[in-house]
């Protein structure tokens, strides 16, 4: 591809950009020094109401409007906050990521995206470029429930706060779903509706958020005197395939399992497909109980289903104003579990 | 949530602020003027080696880095490309988000993240945000392949690509699927296998993607002398439950179908749930291709699909390195049509 010399570029782009008014045009219009229309602008200084008001007229006939950039210099603040996140942007972080913006943007802060792909130099890389741009703070947001190494080199007075992945440095801030109220949820309305007989299928005996959603189960059982229907945990992984088996393994072992809790949305949909494919009629035989809330496997499954929402916006929201409240040195070191949401369809 | 006044916050954000080295510390070890300190770091001016060489030295041992705010002022870029989104970021934005935003990182370029959500006031607010903060230019990519109008109000000397939905103004960039090759790719793969009773199942009848494809389809059965074996486009929603009613329907019609092409994969897999269920053999009987490769779609069908890669992440990176070159003053006008990929699994 051909390209004009720097030089050449520069002094084109100075050209389309000077069509905009500048403070001087301002200062001209107005009949006043160009520091007197800087000072009428910031409301610092004082000057005759009427100078001032002249200087805004002037701001308002040309369309003034301020270089941010410039203006920044003087405020020490950027506006900008740094959204990196560590594993893509998926199913998981898309949704927390947009709660975030949602909340950042009202106050007109604006977002700077950074996707390090859970690559350490890519990770460096952004964080150099975040500073060198002075950010006001960061958001790291991560897919996976487990702990995470904090940011390293990141000067004082930029905070940071962890979403869904938490850091592991118990002095920084962490946004993160209540996992045990999710399965306290999906627990209490499998008992409400008279459920004794309950499995547990789910992914990878390696993913905190198997383990973890694992061991409240079972501890949310045995506070009513139940166990599991099979004795233990069926770990696998996150897929329909392993919905399927597992359902039909959970079956031939317990065949009085009257209830399936499914750590995942894809796991309950090919369990109910299971199901149906063998004649045991969901809900009235077994109830199913999903997790992620992801309508497109929650919506298509037959029957739609009954599952934990993890307010993924609502924790993007909530990481925003902590991040928000920290660059105002009001930080809330620890891990703040943000609550989920039972939505009932006809799987349970 | 209680909060210090402004006066005091920005005080102890320019404590935290100044533990970071100034060009004032450079040039005091250094032992030269801010100017001729300044100078060295720019390039520009003439100075001794040896000067320069101290200056080099200082930077070095203070770990100095240049407030890029403050040389922006000076290059007229602000080294930032507004990405905005105009319905929420999805299953399809995604990945065109991050192939520009990988492109675009590795010339060392921001992005700033809008999420519009195609409503028009946050379109005005987040367009005002991004001319404030001088970006070099603005991505906008959409979900839908229907055309959209111009960003309204974009100064001279702005660059703007469409991604996606391609603008209504000729004179605009626009970079989108080349929706004909895909097409080609799934029919000719249907007709190489020796198929010729072919149905198309699709969306709505009012989305450009479904009624592109399904023109084009028409066309290349004729090419070849073949009809729709129902003889028209089956036209509904993008739901698996819309995949397995039409299938059914198709099947009931024209009992001799020997092949579907279906508008994206959540049909493509509907399509094969019906078929199996009614005993039909995919691809035995009826091959089955969907559109998008979703894997989340693709992988969990039965059997796995026969799709169309949109390439949506090198979309993503033709659009940003356009965009690149636009701001270099090498713009290029019309729609640039990106090529698709046929992934072959077991359902065709």
């Amino acid at each position: 591809m051909e390209s004009k010399g720097l030089r050449v570029q520069e002094s084109d782009r100075t050209t389309a950009r000077t069509r905009r008014a500048t403070l001087t045009d301002v200062a001209a219009l107005a009949g006043v020094s160009v520091g007197t229309a800087s000072k009428a602008l910031s409301g610092n200084g004082r000057m005759k109401a009427e100078t001032r008001q002249r200087v805004l007229e002037a701001v308002q006939s040309l369309d003034f409007r301020p270089n941010q950039q410039a203006q920044n210099l003087h405020t020490g603040r950027s506006w900008t906050v740094g959204l990196m996140t560590t594993d893509g942007i998926g199913r998981f972080s898309t949704p927390v990521l947009l709660g975030a913006e949602d909340a950042l943007g009202a106050g007109k802060i604006s977002v700077l995206l950074c996707d390090t792909r859970g690559d350490l130099i890519r990770e460096r890389h952004y964080l150099q470029n975040l500073m060198d741009r002075r950010v006001d703070g960061i958001i790291v947001t991560g897919r996976r429930t487990d702990p995470r190494p904090p940011l390293s080199d990141i000067p004082d007075g930029v905070p940071v706060v962890y979403v869904l992945s938490p850091s592991t440095n118990a002095a920084d801030m962490s946004v993160v779903s209540d996992d045990a109220h999710g399965c306290r949820l999906a627990v209490e309305h499998l008992l409400a509706s008279g459920r004794t007989r309950v499995a547990h299928i789910t992914g990878p005996a390696h993913h905190a958020a198997a383990v973890d959603r694992a061991l409240q189960t079972e501890q949310l059982l045995a506070r009513s005197s139940l166990q599991l229907s099979t004795g233990r945990t069926h770990f696998g992984d996150w897929s329909e395939a392993w919905g399927r088996r597992a359902a039909e393994a959970v079956l031939r072992a317990a065949p009085d399992t009257d209830a399936l809790f499914c750590g995942n949305d894809q796991i309950a949909r090919g369990a109910t497909d299971a199901l149906r494919e063998r004649g045991t009629a969901v809900p009235d035989q077994v109830a199913v109980v999903g997790y992620d809330n992801w309508d497109t496997m929650a919506l298509a499954a037959r029957p739609p289903l009954t599952t934990i929402d993890m307010d993924l916006g609502q924790i993007g929201r909530v990481a925003a104003l902590r991040l928000l409240a920290a660059i105002d040195d009001n930080a809330t070191p620890g891990i703040h579990p943000v609550p989920c949401r039972l939505v009932v369809r006809d799987s349970a």
